[in-house]
């Protein structure tokens, strides 16, 4: 298994997660009202669609910077790499799941659908902190890069995963901000590239 | 991030993009009458699916044109491009809105959905400009291109966008003409390379 | 645009097109009856997915014969290569057509599905034949191939194509028979490749 | 037809009906009780999305495995590979197939469905064992690989196939059991690579 094949799988497999997204941008037409109305009642689905879609992207970006460090693949690098696009690949659902609660207004089923939300996000930011770690480690194992350097690279890596629990219980209490949060960190991590670079 | 990346990702999100439209080619079984009658009365679904496969399609081939340009790829023109396929994946939904709103032969409804489909298009024409602007900053960087020329070609390109609200308009009037336009348009662009050829 | 990132594209049409046949393999809850009963029913679902699967993969194989040849991309071969793309695109919603009135056992719909889906095979079998000839005449122009020899070779490609009206004429008659000759004619073009090879 | 198209197609195809497994994760908003009840009552369905995704995950993973040996694509490996890929891209129908029978606990429903899964899978390792066979015929026929290599290797290869049909007897018992089964076979196969290795 090389390391172009990994990558191309997981681009195809991301591309098509992100495009999914789409799928949920649906109008209810049975609802009351024209459509203009039948849109505004939807701003849920937009919203979530466009911070989904960032999110996404942002994984996509830094699954690059984090392999093109790689230099071998091994089995449990495989492994950890499909758990991670398992999750990746879920967000369609949770982003329908909690645009639906927002839309139908139930305090109790949107705080469920946030955390449901941010539990995937948790889940996909583990995998990734589990794929860097797998990764820097046949680079210490080959030489190439210092055990102490690898620590401090994990540490940092793994202190940005704390922000996806601390956003699902910003959703617990707001699922909107919730929702910025998440708007906000994907375009943060954008610009900022994560530990990977160093 | 190397170019080639960039590529590959942005043709895997447009070829499933294209590929989704046929989901919104659905008739409707309670509607009564024999499958030739609800195949007529789904016209719009299939106006609809021709324009906007060819709207995607040639989006496909102008950003292989102005990619071919780019030498480098940095932060901000990867935070474009998303912009601009974030746009294009849209497509999918305001062109299933629109057809649906024909098929439902609802004055009010076909201008805001025609206001809808012209507004996202206007959207991934400035995400493409924007897209085009950082690419041939980093030339004009590089010493590869003047700047007066840069500032010239991207005249031009801007100019081509201003079709889109002005499609827009005429959506409101007649939404059929709206997509007869946007698939004059998508040809003539396929045949007629956009600026970046200069 | 290099032949290359065509190809490329083309693929993931065709990829995403292929794999969207497994959305119409749906049953329907509501019918009375347990599982089995069900799944008995589908079995217009389940032909027409295999004949659609053997279609699409065999024009993936043939796009390739095909292009293999081609040496330039130029506009017009871009056009007729996304007019292609288009038919073949379709294919799932005729796919989908075709089995639901077989299901539902209507003699007037079957006929009218069937010609249906037997106008979108003669339609992409058109455009193949106007990509082949698009890519053929600029072997002619640059003198790789004998202007005779294109003759004939597009004679005997375009000979190919009668076949499709001809299933679609025997559709009206027999549609699973119909079925039967698009499997048997996907086949035969997998072994024997077309008129690309001479 | 090159190896590496052969390949990319493969990888696209399997790309997307992985992905597409998450269009079946659908909560059924009729149900009585909130969104906690009804993620609860989906429990089949995200059972049986974690069980596929790591089926399809190891098929592609293994997939490579094997064509990494391949010298030559002749015509009836394409033929098999096709079949493959079309037991593999049944897969999401199939799985969301067992789940619905498990949310509606129907014994007589969940028995069809258990069997329906296993015999897809059960397809979709036959189809596998014949594309390998096709390949190492040609390493035979090109001298690079002894008759009597290739017989052991493919009795090894072929062996695996049986737990195939053995845990489809298991789901006629208990379909959960079987799931499990699926699972702790991918996981087996990831990390302890095919016959195909030696």
């Amino acid at each position: 298994m090389t390391k172009t094949r990994l990558e191309a799988f997981s681009d195809g497999v991301l591309a098509v997660a992100i495009t999914l997204l789409v799928l949920d941008l649906r109008l209810e037409p049975e609802q009351s009202g024209g459509l203009l109305d039948q849109l505004v009642a939807a701003w849920p689905s937009f919203a979530a669609y466009v911070v989904s879609f960032l999110v996404i992207g942002v994984i996509w970006v830094n699954h690059h910077s984090i392999f093109r460090l790689a230099t071998t693949v091994d089995r449990p690098l495989l492994f950890w790499n499909l758990i991670l696009l398992m999750f990746v690949t879920t967000i369609p659902f949770t982003t329908a799941t909690l645009a639906g609660a927002l839309a139908e207004d139930s305090p109790a089923d949107i705080r469920v659908a946030a955390v449901l939300y941010g539990a995937v996000s948790t889940g996909f930011a583990v995998a990734f902190t589990l794929v860097y770690g797998r990764i820097t480690l046949a680079l210490v194992r080959a030489g190439s890069m210092p055990g102490a350097a690898r620590r401090s690279a994990l540490i940092r890596f793994g202190a940005g995963t704390l922000f996806y629990p601390l956003l699902t219980v910003v959703g617990v209490i707001n699922a909107p901000a919730m929702l910025v949060g998440f708007a906000a960190l994907s375009v943060f991590y954008l610009f900022n590239q994560t530990g990977a670079r160093e």
